[in-house]
């Protein structure tokens, strides 16, 4: 079996070394005081069309049997999940370790993060969804940690039939999605971890923990209420019941990491 | 002029690159389980001493006008500081920003890093002491958002008639220390910048926030009181006014990476 990682460098260095290649796929940082624009629906969308068309030319030159994706936002698993789906004949499973469903359209929500999932199903913005060769089929298609969803995720949800398994469920066993695996005879599983499914009162590196937000900032957003060993305990489970062929981690937000950057950066002997 | 940073992978990524040579100093982590012994009354001593001279080598292979050190604890200063106190004559000035006074000795606190400032001033355990070749002029030391301190750290502070500028005193202004660089003739300056004078409620990765600490942990070690803006403008004022040539960061604990790491390598693909 082949591995690549497509890495960035706020979570990469973090995780073991990888044993196969490596790809980076560039992010052009926004100019101090740029704001991103809106183009037709999507923030930034020129940017976020080419990153995901150079992540799965990346991925098409080694043509891997599995991808680990250190990312990023949750937009990051769009080329790595279609190649997977496309590389397994359209049987992946996915399972979504999120505390959002991410199956918004531009006309719902101007993130392509929260849009990720719905490409993949073939739903949403057509330059994001013609990037999906294959879309994922729906039975295999399985949240979990997803607790709460807006009233046009939980359309999109009741339309294609997708599972949950929510965070409760999931406190003390891993029963519902092993079922799933189970029910489903899935044999090659994708799993997208978005750290933010995370209870961001017992792990630090989330949106929700942003130094200085608001008070009433994102009030309207679900947070994550999984633990950190919950979800390790779950993949662990799936790990040992099928053949995981890709793990995508999303959302990891460094704030303590930011706050000594943009302090040192004015130190003498560190300035430029 | 000629510097080299002396670096550690936790805190040198998040600086600027360097624009001069860079040493890393082997650092071997404790085995998991292991304990680490008290030896002649400080935990770690042989490991620390021999990290200490490694440093020292590190530095008298390049015999740089100026060094940067991103540490570590705060006993990383003390190659740095002795090296450049002998380059500079014995004239060097040390600004010590720091919420705790470095001054115990073996006798009174097992920790090395609790240490530092008393071995360049020639006091402590003997094998510290050595490594400094021409102590630092008492005169020339100037603590910096100093608030408490045990009697005995009390007690050497007077008997050396250390100088002090409290977290009140600078909080809109810089003058105690500018005052203190014009009156005692200070041209080469090297800072000691230990991240816990800060604020724990503003920054996030010092000790005091370690995750899942008790709450009566360290109930006695007084806390940082200073704001990050602050530390920048005192370090920038001082710039301004006499050569700064050494600068050392110590003690900046990445809780958040420390958890991401944690999780990361016990996932599928990613465990070992």
């Amino acid at each position: 079996m082949y591995t690549i990682t497509i890495s960035d460098r706020n979570c990469a260095w973090l995780a073991p070394p990888a044993d196969g290649p490596v790809e980076t796929i560039p992010v052009t940082e926004p100019k101090p005081g740029e704001i991103l624009e809106i183009e037709n629906g999507m923030l930034g969308r020129a940017a976020l069309i080419r990153q995901a068309r150079a992540a799965r030319e990346a991925i098409e030159k080694h043509r891997p049997d599995r991808i680990v994706t250190l990312g990023g936002d949750c937009l990051v698993d769009l080329a790595p999940m279609a190649y997977l789906n496309t590389r397994y004949g359209g049987t992946l499973g996915v399972l979504w370790v999120d505390a959002h469903p991410d199956v918004l359209t531009p006309k719902d929500f101007a993130q392509g993060n929260a849009q990720v999932l719905g490409a993949l199903l073939g739903k949403g913005d057509s330059d994001l969804v013609s990037e999906v060769n294959t879309p994922i089929k729906t039975s295999h298609i399985k949240y979990a940690g997803l607790d709460a969803w807006m009233p046009v995720e939980g359309a999109v949800i009741n339309t294609f039939g997708l599972r949950r398994a929510g965070s409760d469920s999931l406190a003390e066993t891993s029963a519902p999605v092993l079922n799933w695996i189970a029910d489903e005879g899935i044999a090659h599983l994708a799993i997208h971890f978005d750290v933010d499914v995370l209870d961001p009162a017992k792990f630090g590196p989330v949106l929700f923990n942003k130094p200085g937000a608001p008070a009433d900032a994102w009030t309207d957003v679900p947070r994550g209420r999984m633990l950190p060993d919950q979800v390790v305990r779950l993949l662990q489970d799936v790990a040992a019941t099928c053949d995981v062929v890709g793990l995508a981690i999303a959302e990891y937000m460094p704030w303590e990491a930011i706050a000594m950057h943009n302090m040192l950066r004015k130190l003498p002997l560190l300035a430029g």
